[in-house]
């Protein structure tokens, strides 16, 4: 499995009256923590639109266990469990440091489309790499 | 069954580079139509707040079939089947205008909680007495 | 002057801690109403867009003389005093329903770009036509 | 002076279909710079709601001199060249790494409020004492 770990420190734009991360922000934190991964493990999301290959989400769905404050420096954990065919499933699990408490969790599901012919494709090998280095476990 | 209708005509702010509404903003757009769906059923949000309940959102989860454009105007459905005890479930579909095909479905789980003490509770009878009229058959 | 009068319902996501509307979103109430104004006055910029012409916002300044509360009902007030010649002028005054105070004033200044050679262009005769149409005082 | 840089990667949610960042965004970024500024500078803005003051957006203003894309590393400079008394003036340069021309320019105007009466207060001396510190030069 492919673990990667984004900051965010909530901002006073994102709370809302009840003073707490207005639930629709997860989406937006889930979007900026997948990209920061997806860089970490070799590839930039604009260079694979580049290619003519872009990754709209399918599907998505949140659980909301605890709210997240104003200022709080949250861990948004990315999880890939499987190497991609023609979608590409991503777990999230939202803590706010130094509290044991997951406050959200998530699931994302994005596939791989032609931006020429705006057809659903596989993965390209771009992105089956990246997740081939990244989840096969490294043998000594 | 419970069911309103809300149009929304899509922002040039809501659209990214692929040209589509971005997926996250659909969850704004429930909100947007939840609140109206409630205020023609009769419960103003605000003043549930002011009775001291809040209702936060528990669980979403959203399948995107085909993508919205910009400047095209959304038909985006609230429907509710059930009178809420501990949780108000609601369903959505977004339609645009003359296309019979949906392009977005979604779910928004709420629940009931006592601002002051910081508790879930029951529905208030401010909430499902406004169901029980918009949701139980008429009988002449 | 062409006058244009744009409402809208204060959502939940967009007020902060504060209780009252982010300051960030009144540039979206500006741009949601003066598309709506463009609209009424003749012109869908979304065919703008499609004659290959674009209008980026090049300036943009807001005073917040009184905020906005949740739920309630604004009035956003689209003045355009001149017919653009490079540049459309846009001034905006927000009110909310019943109460005669200003709340939120602002300018928005807008250029217009061929799209394919990406460089400013004149006014194009698809919107000054339409800003003749709309500011000229009709002589009876 | 008090200069500080806040660094932000442009998100996909955040770029609109002209493939540039949406205009309104910017005020978030300023957001989110001048409250590191203000942490970096020794003052928690969560902590000075926690006294009993906030800190309203009174005045804002921008000019957009060139766009910024999907996926640049922008650098938001945070400029105080003034203490407080009853506003704090807060200037914004907005540079993409490695180009020196400025992309966005801005001006956001504070003043504080005294949340429990409601009422326009001067600097509380937790803000003065912290840009004194900042501005103020140090000899030797």
């Amino acid at each position: 499995m492919y673990v990667y770990t984004y900051f965010h420190r909530v901002r006073y734009r994102e709370c809302d009256p009840m003073r707490v991360v207005y639930h629709a922000h997860y989406l937006d934190y889930f979007e900026a923590a997948r990209t920061d991964a997806l860089r970490d493990a070799g590839l930039v999301y604009r260079d694979l639109e580049d290619t003519g290959v872009m990754m709209p989400v399918v599907e998505a769905s949140l659980r909301y266990h605890r709210p997240c404050l104003y200022d709080e420096l949250l861990e948004v954990r990315v999880l890939v469990k499987e190497i991609p065919k023609t979608r590409l499933v991503i777990n999230y699990e939202v803590y706010a440091s130094k509290d044991p408490k997951v406050r959200v969790t998530g699931t994302v599901t994005l596939c791989f489309v032609d931006t020429t012919r705006n057809r659903p494709i596989m993965a390209p090998p771009l992105v089956t790499e990246v997740f081939e280095r990244a989840i096969t476990p490294k043998i000594g």
